[in-house]
């Protein structure tokens, strides 16, 4: 059953969709035709893709933004749902990449044939979606997208290179978090502002920035999440960053202010040593309240920074959404 | 050192490469530029993938259809470098689904971290591949090559979908074979004739379905060495299949031929059962002989049927290139 802030979420979300409802059903409409197949081995798997839609954030920044800019092209929901399909993609991707999720599957017969599904599954995601948007009627697409996809990759290898990087500072953790996490945010704003050509340059320079800003604070709270949430709560398993050795911004602001000793702790806690629940231990070894204030603070102030770029749209219900937006993101809990 | 029958196959390679080589040079330059990063952790990955690059026939295909058909647009060798790219892209996804190559890297210090760049860089590889495509004057590669993806994709998730299926027919081994591997040749043809619009189109045609069966053939020989090859002569590691559970074109003839008692013994070489080295389980199981003698027949029905295809073609040093091709490619020792 679902709880009284959970419930007020579901309406937060509901009114900030409600001025881009009709094109949200058009996308879910258009990705769900997509991930058909005349295969019934691929589309017993591309059907299972269903349950990973989530609030489909991106596809609502596309179709805000567009209304909010006053730009009604046809092909919008179909832009949005290319986005949608990298997402899903990453997602599916981050299945084999994230080792708590492998784990969890007890259920399967076969991990290593489960791995195979979802690298190949993910990769025909995205060959759809690049398909999908050679067939708009303006090359944009493929281009924001294709270069959006090469960030979000590289921001993963980077981070993948990274693990227990407690010095790394706090421009280093952003440009990770960044790149994986605000790279589609700022592209479904700036598509849905230019496509299918950018004839205000100021505008889409200033609602990428807004979607930039407002995605990398959502991976900022998704990191909090990750560290002091409790599962039930946040809908998704937690402590996967600290197993799968990802110092985020709340472990690095407490490790730049702790002592050697806490430091030796909390290195101890993402260490080599079998310690069992990685963030149980982390959290014994430290206090964490300081740093989880930091990054929401940090993620605050980019929220504020974020709606401070729409000053570049007409009021209207479509920009009340957006700078609604950010507070959604921001008021997650835990 | 290498064998003579080894330097034979270089010469007569090279021999087919002639006509095209500055163009392939253009392609290799391309590919390398492609690769390179800003970002050092990247950079170290994709500097390793220069030895993944073998023959390149693919790329080799696109130039010498073009040049066959008398099409010199100054882009070939970019369409070329997005093919190689996107293969590029399917052999470093083979290194996560391919559990023998996993294993046999002993040395890895920790297998998932592996299984991750590698999942990473493959989608890189892809990400950059459409993005190179989309900066072409001619939206034909972008469309073309998500397409080929797509089915190189459903491909390999039906092969996933159909292991220890023995009693598959032969269309369906086609099917699976055709578009894992035939599919980049068909496009490559296609495009090399094509690109940047199609102004013949019964040449585009009968040039495709040369790439296809070409393709198709490579991927038997392939098979076959995979089964009864020697690593050595091979120069990549065989047996895979056998281990995957993929039932192969020259098990399936020798399967359907085979008495009961044959055929449970097949079944148990590739069963759940421990039986060692699968492969070696497998030809002591039966004589495959036979099998590998009508899937080596079935390839060089379809090189042939191809070499009817370049009739398309005026006379000239890329035609004969193309014509011995198939050749070449039936060639390969074990």
């Amino acid at each position: 059953m679902k709880t009284l802030t959970s419930r007020l979420r579901d309406r937060r979300l509901a009114q900030i969709l409600e001025p881009v409802e009709a094109g949200m059903e058009q996308m879910r409409a258009c990705v769900s035709s997509q991930l058909a197949s005349d295969h019934v081995t691929v589309s017993e798997m591309t059907d299972h893709l269903g349950s990973f839609s989530g609030k489909q954030l991106r596809a609502a920044l596309v179709l805000l933004s567009a209304h909010a800019a006053g730009n009604d092209h046809p092909d919008l929901p179909q832009v949005a749902s290319v986005i949608e399909m990298i997402h899903l993609a990453t997602l599916v991707h981050d299945d084999v990449l994230d080792g708590a999720e492998v784990r969890r599957r007890v259920a399967c017969v076969n991990e290593r044939w489960d791995n195979q599904v979802a690298v190949l599954l993910g990769d025909l995601l995205y060959a759809r979606a690049f398909h999908l948007s050679t067939t708009l009627s303006s090359p944009m697409v493929s281009e924001v997208l294709s270069q959006a996809t090469q960030r979000i990759c590289e921001g993963e290898i980077i981070q993948a290179g990274s693990r227990r990087a407690f010095e790394m500072d706090v421009e280093q953790y952003e440009f990770i978090a960044g790149a994986k996490t605000a790279t589609l945010y700022r592209a479904a704003c700036e598509l849905g502002v230019a496509y299918p050509a950018a004839d205000n340059p100021g505008q889409v320079q200033a609602m990428a920035r807004f979607g930039e800003e407002v995605g990398l604070a959502f991976q900022i709270v998704d990191d909090v999440l990750d560290l002091v949430g409790e599962e039930e709560a946040v809908g998704k398993s937690v402590g996967n960053d600290v197993e799968d050795g990802k110092v985020t911004l709340p472990v690095l602001a407490t490790y730049a202010s702790a002592n050697e000793s806490v430091r030796a702790a909390i290195r101890a806690a993402y260490g080599d040593a079998d310690v069992g629940d990685r963030r149980a231990a982390l959290r014994s070894a430290c206090d964490l309240q300081a740093g989880v204030d930091r990054a929401m603070k940090r993620a605050a102030d980019l929220v504020a920074q974020a709606n401070g770029r729409l000053d570049c749209l007409d009021q209207g219900p479509s920009k009340k959404a957006l700078s609604m937006l950010g507070d959604y993101v921001l008021e997650r809990k835990w």
